[in-house]
């Protein structure tokens, strides 16, 4: 049977292993050092996480080289059995968007993208299709974590907020694309904005929540169907480096507190 | 003295060359042959044209070769004198922004990088930061130019529409970061909504627009001040495949109708 993303998740722990490297915290040679800190730490951590979420931005910030060592640490983690999520918040007009739908959930069946939704409907339509070909899913930005979010996000449409606006036509997405419980279409909401996680989760009933921001960045650990906490400084840099038992540790201690 | 976007853009025609590489037209050896095909075009046209345009989505769907080939295209344009636009549309928070401002603006300094607004201020401030520093410059989206750009972009706040809020918080911060009669801050525009290019060439009036849509996707050239039209698939592949004799004529032909 096919490694199906949305199936797999189901039966895991609610936290996600954030992965952003920065090569500062590894010494002189820091590829090969981020290379194999991430592999012993995703085996350490396989049977304590749903998933994976790469970072891309740390990623390409690393040049051509660290682009082809994401593409080796998504690959690293599907042999280990643990789910990915690609946090690259994508989003382009049509045959882009296609392109970039290829780039991920093609390339990696069973595996997640995060989404950008404000080129429209159209836009993120190649993503949800190429998820349901390839046993993948989307996670499209709703309610961002960062303190600035509502600029935007919070602007009143009617009596809506724009986040609720967008919400709602997700959840019409998220209905017809239904893997039993759960659908391919889930959503982006800060575990920054607790309100706003009780709010969507009632909204959308049938979407997982990626809910980063758990530790650093001041988010509590979020206990619910669907929805799963996502720590990366804190769990990736136990006290501000690589440590691989403090990581260990940190995993333990988050997952007694859901 | 220094290479700087905007100055270097000032002085130059108002044709963009966007770069959408599609292996399946390119032979046995795409990569390598994309590669010859983009620096000969990117040379043969380089007087006549504003800037080269690389979509980062077709080279990340070619995967870690695919992304270095974009890097060494990059570089390319920049030995010959050409102004590039990375078109990634990267939009994240804080220092996530930091590491995708590093990619790209700090990578290439004098080089631009198309933003999504949707995560907020805060989470563009990185990008508009580094474009300062660099002598860069970002063009962040206002109203796309895919036929289902309205979903959220044309969403009724109060009086107006959410890409006008977008565009009156980004004329604020293009003010900020003026060089001469230009800013750093520009807006993208899809050149398939022609009335919404003059409202916000009146509404942004310091800010550069790229206008994508030009060609196939049926948007005509656009004349007026700190307008840069953009065609990829009718000037990169013209004919729809590549051909440098024809891509040559057709660059000729847009700029007759400026």
């Amino acid at each position: 049977m096919r490694f199906d993303f949305v199936q797999e998740i189901e039966g895991r722990p609610p936290l996600v292993l954030g992965i952003d490297p920065r090569p500062e915290l590894h010494g002189k040679r820091p590829l090969a050092a981020i290379r194999t800190y991430t592999l012993e730490l995703m085996e350490a951590l396989a049977g304590k996480i749903a998933a994976v979420k790469f970072q891309a931005a740390f990623f390409e910030a690393l040049g051509p080289q660290g682009f082809a060592l994401l593409h080796e640490l998504i690959a690293g983690a599907r042999v280990l059995g643990v789910p990915v999520i690609v946090d690259a918040k994508r989003g382009d007009i049509g045959s882009t968007a296609e392109a970039y739908a290829r780039a991920y959930l093609e390339a990696y069946p069973g595996s997640a993208l995060t989404v950008n939704p404000y080129l429209g409907g159209d836009a993120m339509e190649p993503f949800l299709r190429q998820a349901a070909r390839s046993g993948g899913a989307v996670f499209v930005l709703v309610k961002t974590s960062n303190p600035g979010a509502g600029l935007f996000q919070d602007l009143p449409v009617g009596e809506k907020k724009l986040y609720q606006v967008v919400a709602e036509w997700l959840h019409g997405q998220a209905e017809q694309c239904r893997v039993g419980e759960w659908s391919r279409v889930g959503a982006v909401v800060g575990a920054t904005y607790p309100e706003q996680v009780s709010e969507l989760r009632s909204m959308m009933p049938h979407s997982l929540l990626l809910l980063p921001g758990l530790g650093v960045q001041g988010g509590g650990p979020l206990k619910g169907p669907g929805l799963l906490n996502s720590a990366s400084r804190s769990l990736y840099y136990p006290g501000g480096q690589p440590d691989l038992q403090a990581a260990c540790a940190q995993a333990d201690a988050y997952l007694k507190m859901f």
